[in-house]
């Protein structure tokens, strides 16, 4: 059972990092789109193009599950995607919600980019599972170029980041939706701005969960096996995309590899 | 005689609004690869790529002459591209450095993206044409997400393009190249971090001048036609680049198409 994951880049290496601690005997593959980035500011047309491209290719390496960090593609094309394939596909934002609904929230906070904010996913799908909730939610489109340039703790910009959150400090949340997996990498930033009461979201661990769950029901006996192997390939590998992969991730045991899906 | 101009989004329309303004008796067509921006952080070889669809694109509208408007695609495929096509083809380096020398610098800087500095294609070009100029260049890419989001007078951030800019302090510099096409949109608060004393090389105008001069020189009977046609493609229409068009530029009198190069 080998699992494919996706992601417009880089920032989907936090769900890759807890899938793998989750579930050391189930072979893993990572795409990261970098030589199309972002997605978070492009058209629900565009994403869903990139989407299938990506899936295809997974699916080309064999894997039989498909997990979408991005929460743009989630936002926008987990729907047609989960109609248009028949394998099990899990997306950030579907665990992202059940995780904070579980809480029992009165006013539920949510943040990500200006795609995934706009396109009301997360108010959707929260307002299904419960209508009774208050859902308050920002873009906060500058965060990902301020941690993928390495500059969160640099002069401004954690005040740049406490006016992006001033935005929560009267709206009494009780959680706050991390939704974008770029954001995880900048929590304690987050937390000291938004109050040490607030619950912080983190898909990353909510959709390995999810899987672990999922693959526990249907897959039991893979649990035994001995440890798999994990790859990692991207779409562009620029100097400065090996750059931010060593910012973010201090130990990478694998190698990175390119792959051509124009 | 039809000109086509790219770029890797809508940060080169400052380009096609120079050329358009210097040339108004030629037919523009403008493509902004907003499916597939930024370039500024991906490799040489996706540059290629992106760089030969889009001409190929220009080329079957029958633009017989090419300015790259990006300096990324400038910095790393100009000279390919130059080699592949039979057409002339302007970029934005050259004309920009071209510009530069003309006032003749002791010292002299450039700012751009990440991979226009790293690629030194700025220092290459100076120095072929004058070793004795000094060169003094830092890359400064959040400058083009706080440009886009249209961050510029909101708190902190002035301070930020001061911070960038600090490095120029004690280089004694006579003029400054802004080494990438969003740059010209924040000349102002550029020149006030500077001092008024530097002289600003803005590419934009730059090569609209150096287009206009091969022209003449070469279909001179042309600048008495009537006014001519002008056409935008984007290869992504988010809402979000709509907004950033919006933003910055607020007359902007053509309809803007989409085409797909995927």
């Amino acid at each position: 059972m080998k699992i494919g994951i996706f992601d417009s880049g880089i920032g989907g290496l936090t769900v890759f990092k807890e899938i793998s601690k989750a579930l050391p005997s189930f072979e893993i593959v990572y795409l990261g789109d970098t030589a199309r980035l972002p997605y978070g500011i492009k058209s629900k047309r565009t994403i869903d193009h990139y989407s299938i491209k990506n899936i295809d290719f997974l699916k080309s390496l064999d894997c039989e599950i498909i997990v979408i960090a991005c929460n743009t593609a989630s936002s926008y094309s987990a729907r047609l995607l989960k109609k248009k394939y028949k394998i099990p596909i899990f997306d950030v934002i579907s665990s992202g919600v059940t995780a904070a609904l579980r809480l029992n929230p009165k006013n539920l906070g949510v943040i990500g980019t200006n795609s995934t904010i706009s396109s009301e996913s997360y108010i959707r799908t929260i307002k299904r599972k419960n209508p009774k909730v208050k859902v308050h939610s920002k873009a906060c489109p500058i965060f990902v170029p301020i941690i993928e340039q390495g500059l969160v703790n640099q002069k401004y910009y954690d005040k740049i980041i406490y006016e992006n959150l001033k935005f929560f400090t009267n709206k009494k949340i009780d959680s706050l939706i991390l939704g974008c997996t770029h954001y995880p990498l900048i929590k304690k930033n987050i937390q000291s701005c938004v109050g040490g009461d607030v619950v912080l979201i983190d898909s990353a661990s909510e959709v390995a969960g999810s899987l672990r769950e999922h693959l526990l029901k249907h897959h039991g006996n893979e649990f035994k096996k001995p440890d798999k192997k994990r790859s990692i390939f991207l779409t562009d590998k620029s100097e400065y995309f090996q750059s931010v992969v060593g910012k973010i991730f201090r130990k990478l045991d694998f190698k990175i590899k390119l792959v051509d899906l124009k």
